[in-house]
């Protein structure tokens, strides 16, 4: 690190007895170079150390090495399981992976693709925070380097990789309904986002192939941030019909559930069944540990990635790939409070 | 995006009359160009709608407008909440935080000091997985661009920000001991790195205060995963004198500690007192809850922020700065076993 930009191509010039535009085409591997020329440029480099500046090489050959993985959020523990699965496969490559935050806002997504296009990113993981806004739809399918959404399933030119949140949700569902319970609390996050929207999409079939009617006050719905989980499982708790079972579906918001019905004087497990939408240390280590979907997130990052690396080395106009993973149900003690 | 690129340097200088170097100079604010030429420029580029490409346009100004922030691990989330803090104060600024793993590896950090030097990243947020090694420190030194160090005290010709992990591991094992506890067994880290090194000075010094001697086999470092604690844990349970509390003292490593203990079929809180390193969901929801020692972690990525926006507007070599933030104990039921 220290003194790497010591030597400039003007010391390289100089010592190898050439023109500046020599050692330029030397670095370019420009056909127009006499083996001579060639070799002292590539001595007095080696004999300086000199390292030609990325930001200048990068100019002419447009190869940064840099994918970049736009989130909507760093704290969220499972996104970011799939995003090191990612960076182990770009980092064999020779790929240095960046992570940058949207917070789910539109503004953002669209400044950050700008910023990789014009900083020549090779490749865009992604999520969208509104799958049917035109803008953000026509940014991604414009973009000059690749991209893979991550858990979307609206804009089909592009590369996908997403999981089965529907039959998920079903399962959960399902599950609880098996129990005997009727009068399920939904906490789930944003419909305009694919996982939300399927997730309530198998929550209405598993609740139609019994026959049972869906009351709406049950789905809370966009609850992004635990302290939302938690007022919407106060709200469902406070209610005189209150729900008997909590399908916890938004993504690591079991914090704010489990803490609204210990605030609420309820025990998990006796006086409420939960399932959770994803699983966690939390519900795993839970007392009671708390039954949740799971599907494999390291294998949805790797997949996103090698998809990404395929398509930054043929970059020949070929079919956009869907790839969805199944989702499981882990049965735990906590979902075992049968319904009312 | 759709089209960012589509106007060219060369479309401005045809459609204002001028010669590419006109624009070029105008684009880089040389004062050599006349007020009429650099009108028509400026025209020409609204009217086109020119997106001045960022790479080239740093080669002259430098400025990025990004900084990037490099931790140990994408997964662990109690390093999220801190550089979730840093983005926002950085965002604010006009600033794009990039965030790159380290695997803790001295390569990849010196790769990735590297790498942001060439891209011109302006400002470096980072740990260092060996305080003590040379070639890290020089790279650190060296580097063209401010760094701010997050809980490493060793360099002392850059800016830092760490917690007062002596303090907090003293108190941890003082409440410990306050209980009757004699043999507590610790699950820390690399000492390697001032967090692990200070828990472990605080960790003797509570003892030699009490005057109990220290049995060596009871402190087990290097558990840098959860698979390393929980390993860890059963080797502690599994002795002839096994310890009747532990302080797990590396961030993050609860679960680990948690799987094992269910595992050797104890209880927490009935046959072992727990103290975590550090506060998450799952210390404060688990049931009996676990102390848990805590500090402000989104107010330690507002410091690093702030000092490295300052560095950066004003890059006159002053002083380094170092913030020490306090480490506070949050007693809960899990540490109420008492000790033999």
């Amino acid at each position: 690190m220290a003194g790497i930009r010591k030597a400039t191509i003007r010391d390289v010039a100089a010592r190898a007895g050439v023109a500046l535009g020599t050692v330029s085409r030397v670095l370019n591997e420009h056909p127009s170079v006499t083996p001579q020329a060639r070799r002292s440029v590539q001595d007095a480099i080696a004999a300086l150390g000199y390292q030609r500046d990325a930001v200048a090489g990068s100019l002419r050959n447009a190869r940064t090495r840099m994918v970049a993985c736009a989130i909507r959020d760093f704290d969220i523990p499972a996104f970011a399981s799939y995003v090191k699965a990612a960076e182990e496969v770009f980092r064999r490559a020779g790929y240095t992976l960046l992570l940058a935050s949207t917070s789910n806002e539109k503004d953002v997504e669209l400044a950050l693709l700008r910023g990789f296009a014009q900083r020549r990113v090779e490749g865009v993981m992604m999520t969208m925070s509104d799958e049917a806004d035109a803008e953000l739809a026509a940014a991604i399918a414009g973009a000059p380097m690749p991209i893979v959404l991550i858990d979307r399933e609206l804009l089909q030119n592009v590369d996908r990789v997403m999981a089965d949140h529907q039959a998920g949700a079903g399962l959960a569902v399902g599950h609880l309904i098996s129990l005997g319970h009727a009068r399920i609390g939904m906490i789930v996050g944003d419909p305009a986002a694919y996982p939300s929207r399927s997730r309530i999409a198998g929550y209405r079939h598993a609740h139609a192939r019994r026959g049972i009617a869906v009351d709406e006050a049950l789905i809370r719905d966009h609850a992004l941030s635990n302290e939302i989980a938690f007022r919407e499982t106060c709200a469902l708790l406070a209610a005189a019909d209150r729900p008997t079972a909590l399908f916890v579906a938004a993504v690591d918001m079991l914090p704010g559930t489990l803490r609204a019905i210990r605030s609420s004087g309820l025990e998990v497990g006796r006086d409420i069944a939960i399932v959770a939408g994803s699983d966690s240390d939390l519900a795993e280590l839970g007392v009671p540990p708390v039954s949740a979907l799971s599907w494999d997130r390291a294998e949805m990052g790797r997949h996103a990635a090698e998809m990404l690396l395929e398509r930054i080395r043929d970059p020949q106009p070929r079919a956009p790939r869907c790839v969805r993973l199944p989702v499981s149900l882990i049965v735990r003690g906590a979902s075992a409070a049968t319904g009312g």
